[in-house]
Parts: structure tokens; sequence; C-alpha cells
């Protein structure tokens, strides 16, 4: 560990908070406010736990803006009453985005119900949901962001697939209720993203923009395998420049689920974060050519 | 185990030897011979090993086609050594194809080279590799079936991620040297497969049909994990009707990739296939309402 101390992060930066699980909230405040980390993207457990209001408090007080809520959404139930649950559910969420000062909820759709073919009229279901609560959220200065999961998902988390069909559902509704979430683990394979991103930007539907890696083997249940920014094979700086060029300004989140990483150190998860950000992302090069922090464990 | 035998199964119906991995080849001749089945699909690594000639014979003696070889590809290789080798081996795939007396040779296309991510440049690399391959395979009278792969595989096995990807691909050559696989496993989450299904007939073009379904958990590595046909989400009426209705009269295989279905025994598995055939993709109704067969462990 020699060297000048790494330049200060891109203020367009967010960490979300799954990619150092092992910290509690305050750990995070902390943590993000010594590295110099400007925003924070937080998940409904964690806060809950800790209360709404207090976790509002606390990142305040850290300097940290909080880029967005995860998640809300599973709105593809047929059954009535796991519907109303659901939509009682999204709106407790929606009021905890509004306290922590957040504009951008995050809707995982969900998937099939059991025994169900019938991804199409999934969809058509969470167009339905989005529809009840739109107006509720905007009520609250919240928007509600419809993520795209990778087609692996699509049984089990999101009948929405691909950044061209969360577009055709948001797009039923006006810009300031329902936007989408870029995240890259998700869409790095389809060679449709460059036209849908200018299509997404043209109207304004960017409501978070998110960064992971995508790396081999899965892991089993495919959920927790995501790489560290740099060890994959996802052109990051592409995405960003892409995402920039749309006429995107808000915040940038990486957002990596992978126990590799929660195993170690949450400060040298972050330093090392905020190292490959500077080098496969921004593009603005390493203080010295050999990092300050050692590779990833998680390197194929 | 009451009731009367279940009628013949569709002439059209082709088992993937993948499917009943427990069994050798001349188990497999017999099995199928048993059961009525007309088609197999087999592949490379036992057929070589039984010898191409000897299996053919064991083939044509049982009565049965041989509805494709599984597979060529991997050529996406940058490294020139690494893709003469690869031509090479698919050059030896088309002859064995041929001694087979089958006209369809499938290929996995490739992922990624090892720091490379530049899915549209292997997918290039691809479309070289046909234009050197689908004349020699012309002259073994023997058709390249490009196979789309899902996009969890898009890093480590297929730059091709669709059915429009691979027309876009087929479509450069003529329809006697390249044609697509159209394998219900990897493409029944998206949207756009009914409309590219039509282009495919249209153009001639669907070289193959294959059934698996998709269930979760995904096993680790992914490969693993397809589901036995009726246990999973995806419509294979809907499949096998839209492929019909391109005017596609060929074999219809089933091909399970499945450590459930092999820890058992292989004309079990057989049975249970053909039953679950009748009942979820041609819609002839079971002879029973309660199948002959109990259901598959792999159920979910």
């Amino acid at each position: 560990m020699t060297g000048r101390a790494p330049a200060p992060p891109d203020p367009r930066f967010s960490l979300n908070q799954q990619t150092v699980r092992q910290w509690s909230l305050p750990e995070l405040a902390a943590g993000c406010a010594a590295a110099g980390v400007r925003g924070v993207g937080l998940w409904r457990g964690p806060v809950r736990e800790y209360g709404p209001a207090a976790a509002a408090r606390l990142c305040r007080d850290a300097g940290l803006t909080v880029s967005s809520l995860c998640r809300g959404g599973f709105l593809t139930a047929v059954d009535p009453d796991r519907r109303r649950a659901a939509l009682a559910d999204n709106r407790a969420a929606v009021a905890e985005a509004a306290e922590l000062g957040t504009r951008t909820l995050v809707l995982v759709p969900g998937g099939l119900p059991e025994g169900d073919r019938d991804l199409a009229g999934a969809r058509e279901r969470v167009a339905d949901a989005l529809a009840a609560l739109g107006p509720y959220a905007a009520r609250y200065g919240v928007r509600l962001a419809v993520e795209p999961l990778h087609p692996m998902f699509a049984s089990d988390r999101s009948a929405v697939s691909t950044l061209r069909q969360a577009l055709d559902l948001a797009e039923r509704f006006p810009a300031d209720q329902v936007g989408v979430v870029v995240d890259t683990y998700h869409l790095w394979w389809d060679d449709t993203v460059a036209e849908q991103l200018v299509r997404a930007g043209e109207g304004g539907r960017i409501a978070a923009f998110q960064l992971a890696d995508w790396v081999t083997p899965l892991p089993e249940g495919a959920l927790l395998g995501r790489g560290q920014l740099g060890d994959g094979c996802v052109d990051l700086r592409w995405f960003r420049e892409r995402v920039d060029a749309t006429g995107y300004r808000g915040p940038v989140e990486t957002e990596i689920f992978s126990p590799a990483l929660w195993a170690r150190d949450g400060a040298e998860v972050l330093a090392e974060v905020l190292d490959r950000y500077r080098r496969y992302v921004t593009g603005i090069p390493a203080v010295t050519e050999r990092s300050l922090i050692t590779p990833s464990v998680t390197e194929r």
C-alpha cells in the first residue's frame, strides 16, 4: 500500500448497499463518507430494520444522497388477495422512498405464478399495477423504475427481460410516474440495447443506472454471481458513454451481489470498486498502472 | 401400471440421446425401436467412440433415422491456430453427419474469448466460419444449423442469443447451406420469437426443432437444469403450432439435459417423455387422465 491517495470519486458514483452487505447502515454511512462517496442505493430490508426516518437522518448526516430504494415490484400475481397485498406493499415502499428523500423506487416486475406459462399476461398485470401505483407514487415525488432482468430470471423474477419491454410498459404512463432501470448485468448481452437507450433517453425514462459485471460460471440459482467491475465481459465504459449520451446525468450505482465480496472487509471492497470504476467505467486512469488494490478474488 | 398401451408415437418425434445419457448407443437403438420411436438425435462424443459407420448401421438396423448430429461450432476464437483447429473439427463433424445420414449438423456458435468483450465481433467470426464451412457441408448434403442459445450462455457458449441474430447470420448464406435451430429452452422467454419463426419459415431456415422445458432454480453452471416436458413454464404446444404453421415438417426432437432423468431407468424416461409429448406438445390426450407414467421426479 504505497503511493498517493486516489482522486475523489466521481460525484455521480453511488454505492448500492448490496455490494457491501457485510456493512450495517451506520457502517455504510461512515464508510462512504470516509471514501468521499456521495450517494448510496438502499434496500428496504435493512432500512425497515433500522427505521426509515433514522436511516434518512444517518445518510443526511453523512452527506449522502439516497440514489434509489430497492425494491418494490413482484406485481404479477393472479390471485386477488396476493395482488392486493403486493399493491399495499408497494405503496409502503413508496412512502419509505419518500422518507429517504430518493425519487427512485426500483421495481422488480415479478415472474410467472405457479403453473402459469403466459409471460405476456404477466406483463399486462404489471401494467395494471403501474396504473394503480403511478399516480400514488407521484404524489410522494417518487418515480417507479421498472427493471428489466436478465432472461434467465423470466420465470421467477421478471417477465420483463429487455429494455424494450420495460419501455413498452413505462411509456404507457407519464414519464414522471414510470421510468426504467438500466442495469449492465441484465442488459449487456442484448444487441438492441443501444437503440433502446436512445429511446429511453429521448423519453426521459432512465430512472436509474446500475453497474455489475458478468462472470461465469453462474452459481446455483443464478442470483448471487455478479462480477466486480472489470472482472467480466461487460463493456462498462461503452454503457456509461451510451447512457451519458442520452442526456442522463443521474447517479451511477454499483450494485454487485457477490458472496466473494461480502466475505471481505467492506472498506477494502469499496476502495476496490472505486478503483475499478475509474479504470473500467469513467476511463479516468488509475493512480498507478498496478492498482493500489489487490486483484479481486472474484477474478475468473 | 394399468390400462391400454399408449398410441404409437408421433412419427416426427425424435429422441435426442442426451435425454437418456445413461443409455449406450445399442441401448438407445433398442430402446427407441421397442417404443416405436423412429428418430434419434446423436452426439459426436458417443458416436465417435462407437464409430460413425457402426453407429449408422446400428440406427439403420433399428429402423431409426438420425434427425441431427450435435454438435459442431465454437467458431469465435481469435487466435489463428484455434480458428484453424475449430474449422478442421467442424469439417470432421460434417463428414460424421453425412456418414450417419443426417442432413443437420447443429452448431453451437461459441462465446467470447478470454478477456474479450465484443459480442458483435464474435458473431462476425461465426459468419466468417460459416462462409468457409457452408459450401464444404453442402457437398456432403449437410446443412449447418446455427443454434441461438439462451442469453445466460452469451459469454461462454454462444454470442448468438436470439432467433433474430441466428437468422441474421444464416440469411447471409444459401438456405441449403445454413439454417437455424429452434429450441424452446433457449427461446421461450423472447416475445419476438413468433415473428422470427415466421421469418425463419418463409426463408426455409428451420433446420431443427428441439424441445425442453424451463424449470428453476438453475443449477450451478446453468447447463444441466433443463426440465422434462410439462414440468416447467414453456408453452410447448404454442411453439409446436407456430413451428408447424411455418410449413416445417421435420423432426421434433426432445433434448433434455437433466441429471434427474439420467439417474432413472432409460426406458421409463423415454415412456415418460412420450407421454408428456402427447400431453404438452401435440395436444393428443393421454390414454387416461392419470397417465400410465408416474410424475417426473424433476417436478418443481
